[in-house]
């Protein structure tokens, strides 16, 4: 290592120790934390962060950076060298005063939304969420002009390094066109098969049991990592000590049990990062399509094959005293619906909603939707994409997320790039493994960890995406391998 | 607020957010933390250590203390900067390089101890134990230079700013001379009464019902705290967020029992701070010796009264089906027995054991006594104090404690002031609110809490341990309350 290249290895590092308390900071607030903790814990959390900002924003990186960039490093420290500078960059770019003025912004609005859509008071939030929608807008210009990109690519790159908006309109161009069609066919097709839905009464202590079984097949390791209950599901940590939560519902146990299952794909990818690059830039998740790819693979690509649910059918049994068969279980989790809501959709029509979602936040950025025209345009999509009305419903509409209240554009893509990831890199396993049902049924599913650990989790960040996707699949991310994937589950 | 105090409140304030998940980090590693996080756990711990010592002793620090001295603020802000003061200088005068050498010494110590107590292995720990006595003497004597004090008062004043060897022989004198005599009365006395020990199995689902009705009781805010499981019982945690622990024992419920009242009264001390001053040095607890007071009262002073062992009577029979009489709870939880052992010591026999242990820290800090010769002190010492041997039996000698082989030499004391304190609190709250047994039993107890609060927690570290013991209980510590409790509890 040169003295150089040491000093910034060193530095990274130790933000990567600043990084562990805010990560624990996080998790505690949202499992543990009794609610006198709240002002506390937020003072705390800011000064934190603030340190951590200061500390990627300190005067000497840039230079330093590149610097060490002429010298002639091995090739994974100049990729950790790239990365370093990404995180200096993004941190240096937007002006602390309009950070801060955006999470003013976004707390307000967020914390009245909560109100708000339950009241479905269009009116009351819309001023609220213009607000914060100028100031995202504001943030885009400026990250814009630092990187020579246009608006909504700024706000990408935050999420998706390398992506942008003309490389994602020809991702998604396939799904626009077919998706449509495709679910009114599986739609009719399922029409004609049995109600069977797993309906009942189950014991969340039954299902905190189940989700420890699956979890541990889904070779999650318990001494590197913990399983809690919060309202929303979530999976952070550190290397080492990786935590995922779930809830649980009486009157559903297979919602909480995929989302177990989602929650453990991102774990596992976190688990799996490369352990000689812990706390350095390199070492960390490709991007958030990349951990979507990792927990849609798990939830969408594995738990809901046959294979898969045969090797589950008889924990689940035991959990509840049911005796469902097998086909029960593979119509249940594979059943498609038109919904209204993003987070309760199936893997078919999910990218419906997120294409809205997109050319929602595109024309957001560049302002040619107005915040007051949301509803129309939601609804007029709605209808076009699922046949679905959001009349005088916005509730149920364009205030169902929480991402836009807290300022967060650019982010939606990344979930429907993670389920395309998850199929393409499915279709390359199975070139190389055979079929995942047979491995599986075999008893042979940890060559499908091996192979994910192998392929992708231990290469961290030390490649862009496409070189990880080509290096993992052959080729860079194709959007056609999530419909042949649909098509073949689902009308195969 | 002038200028110059607002600048080293507001440090203050931020040191205190990074103190913040220090606590966080230690209570997680105590109660959540999988095995897996270790590392990365106490990596992360040393960076954020390390941060805060530095905010503790940047350049400008003394100074601008200084300067704030001079300008004329209210009392209160002046007792904060004394307070500051003292954090700064006690951080500033240990080499860095020692607190290294220390902390990795006592690590390395502490790690063989566990395996080499099991094996009364004094020959292999001897070593060790001399090298982390020999820094702990290094560093009394840096200490002492600059405080200009002796070496064991430097070491004394980290615990108990203000505290002296000389006040302690004071204050121990009576305790030396009266207890063995008591101890036998006390013992001669019980030795004619029915054997009342609880026996059984207890359920530890019930223990901990039992135990959160009984913090409940103690008026423990669970909207501002925890309880939780750890393999040693602590307390912890921040303003508004106070958590202990306790573990269960299957075949004894009345010492983990005890064991959550003990926490519970430093949780409420913690709770009870005065919350304008949150997050300053002088809205801090005042001294350990306090800490241990209010923990000690609660343990001690109340929970082992008539009082207030009729006011869980009914939840302990409830909680295991028994049906004990308020005779045999009394007679159980005040049962008196001379032991090798310091933390299972009941309140007569609990002032040997820190009396040889003063004795000998003393010695090993002026070089008086070398390591080799301590399992000779310690049986000679025993044999006089308690009539008990430790002859070859150093397991449960002079290997028993946890505290030298961290180095951490000077704290003994403050368990013994604890138990002063308590009792001179007690007698000064009976003047004013007549007997504390009346009262509980009159459903009253919330008004031995309100004196608490009133006159020690919400004073926090406002006024020096004379004033504030002057202050509450109208002179300063006098060792012979204790005497005069002990006597009254178990020979009256
Ligand atoms: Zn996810
Ligand atoms: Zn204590």
């Amino acid at each position: 290592m040169s003295a150089q290249y040491r000093k910034l290895h060193d530095h990274f590092k130790r933000i990567s120790h600043f990084e562990h308390f805010n990560n624990l900071g996080e998790w505690d607030l949202c499992t543990m934390m009794p609610d006198g903790g709240s002002e506390g814990r937020s003072e705390a959390m800011a000064t934190l962060s603030s340190h951590i900002h200061e500390m990627r924003t300190e005067d000497w990186l840039s230079d330093s950076i590149q610097q060490a960039m002429q010298e002639s490093l091995p090739a994974a420290q100049q990729a950790n060298l790239v990365e370093m500078q990404r995180q200096v960059s993004q941190a240096s770019l937007v002006p602390a005063k309009l950070v801060a003025a955006k999470t003013k912004a976004a707390f307000a609005c967020e914390h009245a939304w909560r109100e708000q859509r339950k009241n479905n008071d269009w009116q009351g939030f819309a001023p609220n969420l213009t607000g914060v929608i100028e100031l995202a807008r504001e943030e885009a210009q400026i990250r814009a002009e630092a990187l020579g990109i246009t608006p909504y690519d700024a706000l990408l790159e935050k999420f998706e390094p390398g992506m942008t908006t003309d490389k994602l309109e020809q991702l998604f161009a396939p799904l626009r066109s077919e998706l449509p069609g495709l679910i009114q066919q599986v739609v009719d097709k399922q029409a004609g098969e049995p109600n069977t839905s797993l309906t009942g009464k189950f014991d969340t202590a039954a299902q905190e049991v189940l989700s420890r079984k699956v979890m541990a097949l889904l070779d999650f390791d318990f001494n590197q990592g913990r399983l809690d209950v919060s309202s929303h599901p979530f999976s952070c940590g550190v290397p080492g000590d990786i935590r995922i939560t779930t809830r649980f519902d009486e009157d559903d146990f297979s919602s909480s049990l995929m989302s177990t299952i989602h929650e453990t794909g991102h774990a596992r990818y976190e688990q799996g990062l490369p352990t000689d690059w812990q706390g350095q830039p390199a070492g960390m998740a490709r991007s958030m399509g990349m951990h979507e790819s990792q927990s849609l693979f798990y939830e969408m690509q594995l738990a809901r094959s046959e294979g898969f649910l045969g090797l589950i059918r008889n924990d689940i049994n035991q959990a509840f005293g049911n005796d469902y068969s097998l086909e029960q279980l593979k119509h249940s989790f594979t059943r498609v619906n038109r919904g209204l809501i993003r987070v309760d959709a199936d893997e078919v029509t999910y990218p419906c909603h997120i294409l809205l979602r997109f050319d929602a936040e595109k024309a957001l950025i560049d302002g040619s939707l107005a915040v007051k025209d949301l509803p129309e345009f939601w609804n007029a999509n709605m209808q076009q994409l699922l046949g679905l009305s959001t009349q005088g419903n916005d509730k149920d509409g364009c205030m169902q997320d929480i991402h836009w209240t807290l300022g967060e554009l650019g982010y939606f893509p990344s979930y429907t790039l993670g389920a395309m990831t998850a199929a393409q890199i499915r279709y390359a396993m199975e070139k190389q493994l055979g079929s995942l049902d047979k491995l599986m049924s075999n008893g042979r599913i940890k060559e499908i960890f091996n192979w994910l650990s192998a392929n992708i989790w231990c290469k961290g960040s030390l490649m862009s995406t496409d070189e990880l996707m080509t290096s993992a699949t052959g080729e860079v991310l194709k959007g056609e391998y999530l419909l042949t994937h649909l098509k073949q589950r689902y009308l195969g």
